[in-house]
């Protein structure tokens, strides 16, 4: 089978590098071009750490639409829209958006790309929206107890990100002197991710169990559900850990809810139930998200953790893929774990 | 006035250290012996980091009870109840304890030490248990809504340690290769400060409001009012960052909630309610607790930082001691934040 | 082509964990047991971290000679040669050594395995001694001057190491309080490394050229070739940042010297000249070697850059063990850099 | 006697902010303006971690010259010099300069405050350059053997700084994704604190020994004395750790080496001889040089460790400040080791 042929836009950011790393020694893809206006002429390994004897691969500042099969949009927030107005991309290249710009339902035919919950609708679309970082890691958390119906009261999140979510561009709470050994919250209640959340915990959810809200989206005194985040920066590059604590209607044994867990995940490639309390460093470098719970009573305590620029971003977005072109859904996404 | 003369019994550990630390400065204190028995004869500084300069002071395995007005035991928890059995001290000695042994009421004479609180009885007791380094976290947190009857439904508390509250001795979990860069839970909803947290929040109470429990005494499933807490174990050595979600019975204005707190802390010299959102570097190598608030409706987040060798441990130690010597509350007290 | 069957002995260490996480995603290796004593019955994945979801493998106190091609030693320093005074290994089963027991040459049959200087010997050899982590990163800087017969004065080196470097057990300079944000040297002028890294140089250099000697070996006083070499405690967990100083009898041009570098490395897979200043983090998690070298009259400034546990541990063992079974050199290495 | 009565002016960058966190508890000294343009009307606790609760003052566009005694020029490098062409600032306020633009001897009168070898033209003088943090850890490691004419050789110095060294502007280096648990060298050779070193180390060296020069000024090729300094880029916050490798004419033992440096520091407040090896984190948050020798044959290593912040900037400016008013040396700066 002929190698997927991949541009990338916005390939001198963050996650713009973290795909070239992994694209590189991708089995079944190729980079085709690595598009970035400012970096045009340089090679990528000037810019992006890590990839010097991996690729002689050049930054250009041209767009051959003819000559790919899929195009990762890397940009920031907002600039994925915009670019799809000023431009006419073939309706043979498939489009894979890093940003939040089509997460949310609506007047467009883009699918969101959480393959635990979408993993059919995902195989079939050209078109596909990739979840946010906070995002993921919190639905992989939650969205076995949304399914069965359990969501039924209060839910609170803390997730602590590191330093690599907040982009390549420096800035005060980026600056080295500051982060290190520090934390601190951002947000409170009114992250953006919530959005995304919500729309997937309600599709997921039985017709009979209650909407679930958002603190962003309606105001903070519904007696529905609702999550409440609170957003960490963390003092770390790499990684989300995330507990969240949901109180059901009524008591369930903790065999009941890990049997809800390990059923949901047990056809998923990269998510699973962990016995054993879990550290964030697990899934450093890696595209696997790792959920363990712990039962107290009515209170059940979700522990989900990710690798913020893998499964949280170009290592799901790399699993998209390979679902769209119908190849391994882990095709290039074996990784060696950090650990340390 | 004649210098308060100190003992400390358990000089080598960290919290023995850090109290070095801190007298060897105090301008109306002095350490008359730091006793080790695993040490006896070498220097202090040969043991303790940064000392090397400040003080000739060597450990001893003596404890010579005529020539001191206080002792500070620095033991590890549990122990100093069975030192107390096995040792005479005279009346005229004051003690002040690390450990938990005498944080909870009971058949003896131990005022709990945390002087937001306990400020008058401090004063004149001559037996002093310290606060742990998470319980004055929360506590800082709470306990204007304690006083105020408002925590009249459930509290959920996230708060991250550093690997100094671990202490001294090496072990997997304060491995710098494990540690490093990662985040992990423990004692999820079961950490034994829980016990002094609700001990205080119950005698601060109006009478009429609920009783507090917690999720370790008293089960999971109860109506009243209940402390959900889970302790992370963070990547800095230095400190506590907590966030509290408190769920009022109605909502209240941010302003009044706001105004609770600094008409709380106002006569406190280390505890300020802080209008800007906190990072928790702003009380590292300081005796400070800060607190600020956002509220949501009938939801109020608290964030409470300290540094836990401090204010979470031997800064509030010799606060107390100020305050049992009627000295000024912050002699010796005044360090410089080390900010980066 | 049959894949090469592993057996490793001291799995349950940090160079024994690491080798896992490459060969469970080996295209050509599988692992047939992994043994260690005190962690038999237990799971590979409760042990290492990042494992989980990647093998079912258990610990085995077992040794099944007969089932295996190759055989791993990831015990520490010195217990390699006892363990062969104790066991029996068939010949028909390769041996690579992860200690020291068998980098110098003398009575045993065991190949130095730095593919750089050695690869044809590596290819036809059955027993390997896998070079010192330190020892890697400075040859891989000073073999091409060493070869061109130019180690003609004082070599200075500074090299700086991760806390894996330490190993599993926990102690006083890896414990997290201390080491964080912390700097410190060990063994000045002593390091055991020495002698291997003399050893190479030695047998590289023209006849005509002088003997490389180290101050561990013959002093601090001779007027011949010696290497000061002051080994650093880094804050970090992976790596080695190397810079050594070089004084050549007379000036060269950077071009010469740079040149020097490019051919003679111009047929490595992993290691490679750099015209751009190096940090360490390029080569984290990657099989790498990257060198830079800075030219000031008869000084020479060489920087090298290796993760410890890889090109200085078993990623170097794996590409050795490559290289002895006629596989491609990089099969199983071309590993993502964690960049972050 | 009266406060000595302080202006800062740059008070918002970083050694601004260290400075006031000094001088909020100096017993002698009073803040009486600290005058940033660009922060003017914000609260000082606004833009400096750490100082809530300590201090209301305000930020301030005046320079009210008749309010004070002394003014800290706390600027960027180059800014002091043009801000005294376009200011006249009154004959009686002395000048603490915290940049590098008097430190050379020259058309001024500005004295180079390095107490260790020039306390008594400071305590007389009213114009002060306040050393380089680079050029303050080095040369506490040095002075001893140059006044004793022993630097008759070879000196390589290798130093790893913190990021606070390279002030408040966030940027590419200071990024905490790039920055943490990372390494780099910059200016290798070059470094522009070269000047100020070789000067000291020229004043103090007996007549009869050899000139010492730099491969910053002199070119590379000399056989005179020379110091080659490769600067590191750390990934911590605070603090310089220093190993410098003199080579003698011959060899000393280590008694009479150790001995000097006892001598040369006996008088010295803040620096101290350690017989043990140096960690950095003794150092930080103090005003302490500690110094740590190795010899080996002709061959003398030098340790050497600060608080950038403090002896390597504004600690040793207050220190400067005190002898420039004749006051205690170390009044104000009985600082509390951070130690964790």
């Amino acid at each position: 089978m002929r190698n997927v042929r991949v541009g990338i836009l916005g390939a001198a950011g963050y996650t713009g590098g973290e795909l070239i790393r992994i694209l590189v020694n991708h089995p079944n893809a190729e980079i085709v071009f690595a598009n970035s206006e400012s970096n045009a002429g340089k090679k990528v390994y000037d810019v992006h750490d890590g990839l010097y004897g991996d690729t002689e691969l050049v930054f250009t500042s041209e767009m051959p639409w003819n000559t790919i099969d899929v195009v990762f949009f890397c940009f920031g927030h907002g600039k994925s829209g915009q670019f799809l107005k000023e431009h006419q991309i073939p309706t043979s290249v498939k489009i894979i958006d890093m940003a939040q710009d089509f997460r949310i339902n609506g007047e467009h035919d883009y699918v969101y790309g959480l393959p635990e919950t979408h993993r059919e609708q995902i195989r079939s679309c050209s078109h596909l929206a990739n979840p946010g970082c906070f995002a993921t890691c919190i639905q992989e958390g939650l969205i076995p107890l949304a399914k069965a119906g359990l969501l039924t009261n209060d839910v609170s999140v803390n997730a602590i990100t590191g330093s690599t979510g907040a982009g390549q561009k420096p800035g005060a709470t980026t600056h080295y002197s500051w982060r290190s050994n520090n934390l601190s919250t951002y947000k409170v209640f009114t992250h953006q991710h919530l959005h995304e959340i919500c729309q997937t915990l309600n599709e997921l959810k039985p017709i009979s169990a209650p909407h679930v809200t958002d603190t962003l989206n309606e105001g903070y005194d519904t007696d529905g559900i609702t999550i409440d985040f609170i957003p960490y920066r963390g003092n770390f590059a790499r990684g989300i850990f995330c507990t969240s604590i949901v109180k059901l209607d009524k008591a369930q044994s903790a065999e009941e809810i890990i049997r809800l867990y390990k059923d949901f995940f047990a056809d998923a490639i990269f998510t699973h139930y962990c016995d054993n309390p879990l550290d964030l460093k697990q899934v450093i470098n890696t595209n696997k998200a790792l959920i363990h719970v712990d039962v107290f009573g009515r209170k059940v305590v979700v522990t989900s953790v990710i690798d913020n620029l893998l499964k949280g971003a170009v290592g799901q977005a790399v699993q998209n893929m390979n679902l769209m072109f119908n190849l391994d859904e882990n095709s290039g996404l074996n990784l060696k774990a950090s650990a340390f």
